[in-house]
């Protein structure tokens, strides 16, 4: 049985809230060794003081893009940049958020979300005696489906895929191919708790200890592909356009 | 708060296995109204007598396939398709699977897992007289993240989105671009229950009744994008050398 629920009374996070005494308040007395915490990146950016004015916001987005992947601009005239970002995570507007933040601010993602997740587990092991996983969670949108689902994109003490390779099936046939991305069900779990309009940050999981172990276990850096190897690295259309110059440039050099 | 489970006592199923009957016997005392019934789509396929010779697996994924969004074949010589199904379902290998099947045989998806869903839930409510939802899932790789999710391809009786157009943050400010994908996010949850070695096909989520409507709400077909609207409905190679070839053909007509 697993069981998730969101914490009651956590305050508005602000720049330097101390989100480990905030959640220890919140759960301290009811979290037990194996439980897994997911917290929405949003409160981690507000208490790391990750803000910037909303006038900035495409400069913003500029500035944490590391990689263009895709744009398209609607028929309204609005540009959705698809982009990589400082992490290595593809996601929309390089995960810039206008919700849920002061007006006139937009909000940043953690500088590096595998530490914030490390520091809160650290510290939350060193004075629960308990092992407890983090989880740091973002709201991404994906290729070939519509909406969105939240996903891992920090992670500490918690095996963030359930590694089934050398496992069998039911047949006794060995699991070759599958590698279930735990942290990112993890998340998306948590999400159906926590709600976009309320203020609810923070989950509990209870219920897969069998995931959670030493903290330095892999962070949800790990769960982001490669470039090289992802067929979909580039928009369609972008990689199109590269590959007509590229195409023209060929016959025109044969020309010459 | 959210409670998931694996119903446990669900027997092999086989072709013609009546699939009302074996979950109505292994859940039906348990079940309250509001309830959400997640179940595998290889034991949906298996019922449907879904299942061909193993030695045909590359015909079969051919025959699946509408249209070839990607591939590339690894330094070992194998080749991994990338494709768009029958029902617009982008996966590998158009979802047909060889794990957890008879011996020299693979699974192909079911045939209208909307319509498989519609008939489980309408019989269960029939039945049981609560309303109960069902969603109907698959393992799914993704874009730019390693390892896989399990994702919701069929759907009746529970909303696929949770549409958050219209409410408001924290702050008071509309909610517009937000559209989670519950339905994905409950198929996700789920699979934390069930696990891939163990035969422990359909989970129950207890805790959002109030995603469970009427039989009329749209199923998870709703839930694919459509291409034209996808950046990323091509891959980047295939995207690359369409647009050389067509590049150079432009040069080309140019020249004569």
């Amino acid at each position: 049985m697993l069981q998730i629920w969101a914490l009651e009374g956590i305050p508005e996070v602000v720049p330097h809230t101390n989100l480990f005494e905030v959640i220890l308040d919140a759960a301290g007395s009811t979290l037990r060794d194996g439980d897994i915490l997911v917290v929405t990146s949003k409160i981690v950016s507000k208490a790391e003081g990750r803000i910037v004015a909303a006038d900035d916001r495409e400069d913003a987005i500029t500035a944490e893009t590391v990689r263009v992947v895709a744009t398209r601009t609607s028929p309204t005239g609005h540009t959705t940049r698809i982009v990589e970002n400082k992490l290595g995570i593809v996601s929309a507007a390089a995960g810039v958020d206008a919700s849920n933040t002061p007006d006139g601010t937009v909000l940043l993602l953690p500088v590096d979300p595998d530490e914030s997740a490390l520091a809160l587990a650290a510290r939350l092991r060193q004075r629960l005696r308990i092992r407890v996983g983090v989880i740091i969670s973002d709201t991404l949108g994906r290729a070939w489906r519509d909406g969105q689902t939240d996903s891992a994109i920090g992670a500490a003490g918690v095996e963030v895929f359930e590694d089934m390779r050398g496992q069998t099936d039911a047949e006794g046939r060995p699991l070759v191919v599958t590698l279930p991305c735990v942290a990112d069900e993890l998340a998306a779990a948590a999400d159906l708790v926590k709600g976009k309009a309320s203020r609810l940050p923070v989950a509990v999981v209870r219920g897969r200890a069998d995931l959670v172990g030493p903290l330095d276990l892999p962070g949800a850096r790990a769960i982001v592909r490669d470039p090289e190897r992802d067929m979909f690295w580039r928009g369609a259309d972008e990689a199109y356009a590269d590959g007509f110059a590229a195409g023209a440039a060929s016959v025109e050099s044969v020309a010459e």
